[in-house]
């Protein structure tokens, strides 16, 4: 058994984290951290883990708990997993990152967005942007792993055939995203209050968002250039689900076949990715509580340009889910343990 | 043009108070307070006020505000009103207060449901329980009026006419009621946040709602004696809206003529009454927008019992809107002006 | 492996079933019966289904479905499984039907309820109701499981252990319960679309709900006499859940402690029921996705009564859920198979 | 008074018309038409209209209608306007159509979009294109008036500045929009149903939705030559609102300021329209239940695109409101008679 710590359980995707541990045949969670629910019954946190943990929250030290157990996931806000980690540390257990703090390459693009410093630049170089679909191989080695953002493993992996094989002008991407409420976090802001999301919808972060220069850098890896997007996420009144509608210029005229052959030749044996049949639109209710990503594009020969279209579970595959997805490559168990989950609706 | 002024304009019944008052013709609004957001641009705390209100937010200063207007509302939490208001400010300006300082006649009761000291008991038994169908003489002459709670309105107008006639037996009452989510306020709460709230239903504060004793009381004025009651309020995932489900054991055997003709008697030429069609049940969204109380009955002969359901919004007549009715009759104005509103679907 | 055939699997709780037993590891899905979609692929009903399900909808022919399978599983209106249902099947398969028509015993109060005739009471005797943790016994060597319904699993457990032990007076019971949306099926009807359900709450079918009787029925049988109760039924704006909240007069003065010890007494080792912590009210939102009931009650001693709250997964509990529990039972499989779901939150 | 009759008014857009002119002082409906409710009271239909409404729902006969009223509102499927409008009929009455019919000016167009032969091609040209901040003159004069569409007007007025100043190359520009359930209709169809609109967000009718050639139409004549553009509508689960987020190349390097100039020069004395302040964001929630239009853009110096945002509410400015709009200018009434509403939140 894997033994498993969680920094930030009490978050939406620590929790999420939780319920596909528990379902998980060769992991044991030994360490609930959150910092503010230290000493209080997890289940008194999230009632639907009544008679399913017993456990109580304890506080985040992640040099005690490196000694403890073999993986530990930090779902927390950017800044604290750089704080804490070390060479020690990474020494004794695997780190798989939730936040943002290893996903840039590029501190000082890091930092910029992020308005904060980083405080463990050291390790930037070695970690691993754990996009298991893209850097399957380095994962698989990591000791220290990125867990992709939500919008921007959905918007990646939307486009990432297309550009990966010179489809599209990658300079002509827009992406317009929206995102369910979980995605906001579980902190007690007026502006995440039900009757405030609810009967409501609007962009936020425009132009400014964090997802963008992630977008850019691992987008810009695949083009062989630096590129520059448009991002534009919108907040939804619904719980989970994001959606990605990406708009970029064709850079030929393209055959619905030739784009379609750039997908399967990316995704065909991917078992979390799914390209839709012809007209089909991706719908976030179809991957509800799945790790999967639906996957889908129509040509516009009007204006010669594609339209793509991406839906996952930003707690799931945008989060908890390809976190244990990652999990699984770094400990060599099969890449889909834990993670069969046929998704829920309605 | 009546001066009005608002103390906790911020809140969501103090900005449905704005919103009913700019449509009121006989009144200005000259004070939006607001501790929380004092010097902030209304229109920047609710954006549907943009380019309509143009004032800042100002402090609770009700001395000052009494020099000012020639009325003021409180839409504060609790023991706010009962700690500013004095003879001197009650000399000056009429107070409609939407807290439940002065509702419960009985001092011993407010504190001890409430759990705070009242700090201006001299006033209450002058106040008048601005429940307007059934008070509307008294609150013609009131200086202090003491607008009811939203649960309350709904239950003790639901139930009025049974009990005063009789018809059923008043200590079995038992009330089951459901509120859309703004009655919870406008507090950066967890439990309040959209992904708490939304996809979800609980009961909450059973047998401690502090809406109990006031329904109570008034019903027990109603039957002529002390009554005891059962009140389950319930949350649910929308915004605006209460449905009361109230259920008693007949006094004696009735036909609906007579159950009807109880309910024609008390409430046929009120103005925001509607009893509805036989068999027509009362849902919140008819009434969504408006200051109308739904209200229907059905009678079970296998049981004999009376299934009662009352339908409110309540942040209108269950808040907002039952203040400018106050208002309107302390002020000698027509009872429906700037109230006439056509309830919005969808 | 158990071979399964569903008849009615577009419903939605036919199609929670499929999501189920895709999960179960005993089970393969042989048919996936559905009239409406006849020779569609069941992945373009379901979205969620694609790549996962490959199957087309079969047409409902219980007679050859006997033949090729182990178990039937009926997810279908009122009636149809009553006129397919014969000697010869019975001899072949197992049948659980989720719809109605074997739950009532007395022939004449289905029909009335259901103002049907019932088109095979012959086997109305011998099909045993399928509430597991009741008649765990008896399901273990039906050949005919009558499912039970969803609002009736949720109160019967939430009363039974009071009604069995005379701590209620269970002519004084009162049910006022709140539904999800997907309860009422997933037939174009106005009255449920969107726009109509949203922000919005109602009674309906009050006094004339068809799981009134049997709700009497069962707890009738716990109480050792014919007893008459009021259900009130509601549509809550959500996808998911029951709620129940139960009112009875209790038969004697009782502690805490007193009730408790009933509730344990039956439920302490079942595996799907958790009676909550003291002062802990059930929410849908933490059953939601699994199999559990989440129970609890509170005393007033103001006016000699109990406060009974029950919730579930309307869809997993409430209807496929439980049917998985009683094939399980039916094939000697633990009970829990397929079934040990951690709830999904948010 | 001026004498109304509503075809098509048991819709959400005819029965939003009904609430908008119950509160217009110089209207009376005479006429609610209904061909799916011919005889049942309007208020069976709409419970907000108990009490309020008596009239009887009536046949569609726009020949008997002409002779009765000074108005007629078509908010009926495309197709059915044409086909019953004269000569005769506009010599007795002003139209305003709330469908397509009339808003196309080339047939071939509306033909091939549509997938309908137009019944009345000969009015096309007469009728003129009821936006009213646009064609506000033409309005005046006009019989027939063709109201546009809840995404048009949307689309439309957030990009009309910068195309008619030139500022943006026309050809680049990408509607990306999102709408709430009302604007789906009233139909019963499963896709519309409360369990699959709910916790869901899609992409529909892509690069194939009927605004597109009324947006590029009305564009084009604000560029002085024919466009193309990508539309994307998604469906979002709540009831009411548009948001659209479009995006453009800049024609030229532009700051704010000019940016800003170009709305005001168009907007400033637009009573309906709201230019907001820099960096916010339109929000469908602070329009709901008024006829204004949130605008506001965002210049992204790092790719030469503007981001455009506008927000309304689609059955107010995008329907019933506007239509309202335009009779008052076609009767020479103050073009906000009936339409000063504050919006309604939350």
């Amino acid at each position: 058994m894997i033994k498993a710590g969680i920094i930030g359980s009490t978050g939406y995707a620590g929790q999420e984290l939780v319920r596909l541990l528990l379902g998980h045949k060769e992991v044991e969670i030994l360490w609930y951290g959150s910092r503010s629910y230290i000493d209080k019954k997890y289940y008194e946190v999230f009632g639907n883990m009544f008679r399913i943990v017993d456990a109580v929250c304890m506080d985040d030290n992640m040099k005690e708990l490196a000694e403890a157990v073999d993986v530990i996931f930090t779902a927390t806000p950017q800044g604290l997993c750089a704080s804490l980690v070390n060479e020690d540390i990474l020494n004794k257990v695997k780190i798989i990152d939730l936040s943002a703090d290893f996903r840039i390459k590029d501190v000082s693009v890091y930092e910029k967005w992020y308005g904060i410093e980083h405080k463990s630049p050291q390790f930037i170089d070695e970690a691993v942007y754990g996009l298991c679909e893209i850097n399957r191989e380095q994962v698989k080695h990591a000791r220290l792993t990125a867990n992709p953002g939500c919008y921007t493993t959905c918007s990646i992996l939307s486009f990432y055939p297309l550009v990966k094989e010179g489809l599209i002008k990658p300079d002509s991407i827009i992406i317009d995203a929206k995102s369910g409420t979980s995605g906001a976090g579980r902190g007690a802001k007026v502006n995440n209050l039900y009757c405030e999301v609810n009967e409501n919808i609007k962009a936020y972060g425009v132009l400014t968002h964090r997802h963008t220069p992630e977008i850019e850098e691992q987008l810009g890896y695949a083009a062989g250039q630096d590129i520059k997007i448009i991002f534009t996420p919108h907040l939804v009144p619904m719980n989970r689900g994001i959606l990605v509608t990406g708009y970029a210029n064709l850079a030929k005229s393209l055959s619905y076949e030739e784009v379609r052959a750039a997908y399967d030749k990316y995704y065909t044996s991917e078992p979390f990715i799914r390209i839709l049949d012809q007209d089909v639109c991706p719908e976030t209710r179809w991957v509800e509580g799945s790790n999967y990503v639906d996957i889908n594009f129509k040509l516009d020969q009007r204006t010669n340009r594609i339209v793509v279209m991406g839906a996952l579970d930003n707690v799931v595959k945008g989060a908890a889910g390809q976190a244990v997805q990652n999990m699984n490559l770094m400990f060599g168990l099969p890449e889909t343990e834990g993670l069969e989950l046929v998704p829920m609706f309605p």
